[in-house]
Order: C-alpha cells, then sequence, then structure tokens
C-alpha cells in the first residue's frame, strides 16, 4: 500500500536567507499548475484575494502585469489606533510562465528595493513548485526586511492561496 | 598660489566590485551640473550620442523613461565577420532629478537581470558627481559582467558624455 505522505510537507512556506549574498528565498508547493499559479500571480482580480497577511485588505491602484509594465498596491486594515494604509509599488522586468522578475518596494521605506525573481516549476499529480529569490543592496536592510514580520505576510498569504486554489471553478 | 589640480582625476572612472555583496559601484564626476546629467539619461536624443563603447552605434527601441516606464535599445557595429547587434533591456522601477533605479538585461544572456541605482550629487562649481551601484543575484554573475569587458564600454561612454556635455548649447 502507497501512502500519500506529502500533504503536511508540501504546505510548509521555507524561508531562508542566502549565507552569500543579501537574499532570501522562499521555497513552497501548491496543489495546482503551473498555469492556476501564473494566473494568481497575474490577474488582478485573483491576486486581491490572497496576497499578504489575513488581516489586511488588498486594493490594486496600478496593475500593468507584462513585460516592461508596473504595479502599485495598497494593504489596509483598522488598526487599534484607525485606519492603517501600506503602499507597494515596482515594474515588472519580465513576465513569463514560468518566471516574473519584478521590482519591489515598500512605500514607508522609499528607497529601499527588492529585485524579485518568481518561478514555477510543474511537480507530478497537477502540483507546482513556487520560488521566489529576493535580493537587496545589503545585508542591513534584508536583516531588517526579516525581521519586519514578512514571514507572517508570506506565511498566511500562501495559506489564504491554498484556499483560492481550492475553491476556484476555473480549474 | 592656487592650482586647480582636480582635472586629470576627476575625469577618472572608478570602477569598484563590492567586497560583501554580488554589486559593482561606478564613480564618476562631470563638468556639469545633475540637472543636465539627468537629462543625458533621460532624453533618448541625448543617451544615442553617448551611451556605450566608441564603436557602437546606439539605437533606441522602447523609451519610456519614467517610474514605472520600460526601456529596449541596440548596439549595432560592423564586425570581422559582418554585422553585429547586442539587444538590452529593463524597466523603470524610479525615475526622479537626483535618482534613477532600473533593471538591466543584456539579451545574449537573458535571464541574468542587474538592478541598477544611479545617484547625481551636485558638486561646487556647477560640477556633479555620478554613482552607479548595480547588484546582481551572485558572484559568479558579477565575475562574468566584470570579465565581459563592460569596463571599456563605461570608460568610453562616459568620455563621449564629456563631449556631448562640452558641445551642448542648451546648458
Amino acid at each position: 500500500m502507497t501512502t500519500p505522505s506529502t500533504a503536511p510537507r508540501h504546505r510548509e512556506t521555507n524561508i531562508t536567507a542566502d549565507p552569500e549574498v543579501p537574499a532570501i528565498r522562499i521555497v513552497r508547493e501548491f496543489d495546482a499548475s503551473a498555469d492556476r499559479m501564473f494566473r494568481a500571480h497575474t490577474d488582478p482580480a485573483l491576486i486581491v484575494r490572497w496576497l499578504g497577511p489575513r488581516d489586511l485588505e488588498m486594493e490594486v491602484d496600478v496593475w500593468d502585469c507584462r513585460t516592461g509594465g508596473s504595479y502599485r498596491y495598497l494593504h489596509r486594515r483598522d488598526g487599534e489606533h484607525g485606519p492603517e494604509e501600506y503602499g507597494f509599488h515596482g515594474c515588472f522586468h519580465e513576465v513569463r510562465p514560468d518566471r516574473i522578475v519584478q521590482t519591489f518596494t515598500y512605500e514607508g521605506y522609499p528607497d529601499g528595493v527588492s529585485l524579485e525573481t518568481l518561478i514555477l516549476e510543474e511537480l507530478e499529480g497537477g502540483r507546482c513548485r513556487l520560488t521566489v529569490n529576493s535580493i537587496v543592496e545589503s545585508f542591513a536592510s534584508r536583516d531588517m526586511i526579516l525581521a519586519s514580520g514578512m514571514e507572517r505576510g508570506v506565511v498566511e498569504g500562501y495559506e489564504q492561496l491554498d484556499e483560492l486554489l481550492a475553491q476556484e471553478d476555473d480549474r
């Protein structure tokens, strides 16, 4: 008897700091084809449903997701001391089905820029592996990002993406 | 008697490999205001007159030089074995008078991407200092770029830019 034992493992989000360069690598597997994952990352009607932590609502301001395009979005929540709003923007260096390369700035720290490379690989059984490499200009900036609580946003975002992929009718 | 002795030094192009991160830094001073230098980097009619080595002609294919825009250009020459053409493209993450942040890919190595930050600082006497920080994903890529002959292109390009700035009537 074969016991499919990958279920807990493949939902784990692996976030690591590169030992050599000021980069963060995120690796995670999903129960969806690379094609569906690509749509979940490029269609603004889909991305607002999963990106970021659970307690923030996402609103797209600019979304021109193509090679040479750009984006801007806002994350909002009702905080303890009233409404909070966080802006993010960047440009798309390359958008193709297995690879998205984009810049990324959190507007609260406007001169900090990451270069992000997202890679989608098909796996057996209609699943895929997502790898995101994000490089910044210094180890100090990288450590600040790791200390900022980005992990919670990434992990919860991918949990929301799992839920979206399980719900979607267009698979 | 005061001897102005900066003339040779300030035309020197200083190209260094960062010891900590996979980045290249270029520093050079110019006999022009930061404003004129900004125009020389953003106006396509000006940039084609100086960017790159002397033996290549530059042709702009796409030039949308604004925050969130993109570019593509070609460098051409008649080589020993016929015409040669090299393509380059990227997106503009941010374009403001003292700072341009953009991605950069040489199309002969399409998955290699640099994140370039260009900073302009005014100096006394109507001069300015240009600093370009270019970071890539690995030390191997950085060393390949340094070994590719980029130095000649950078040095000759800035010599051509000196000549353009000396000629221009709109100063």
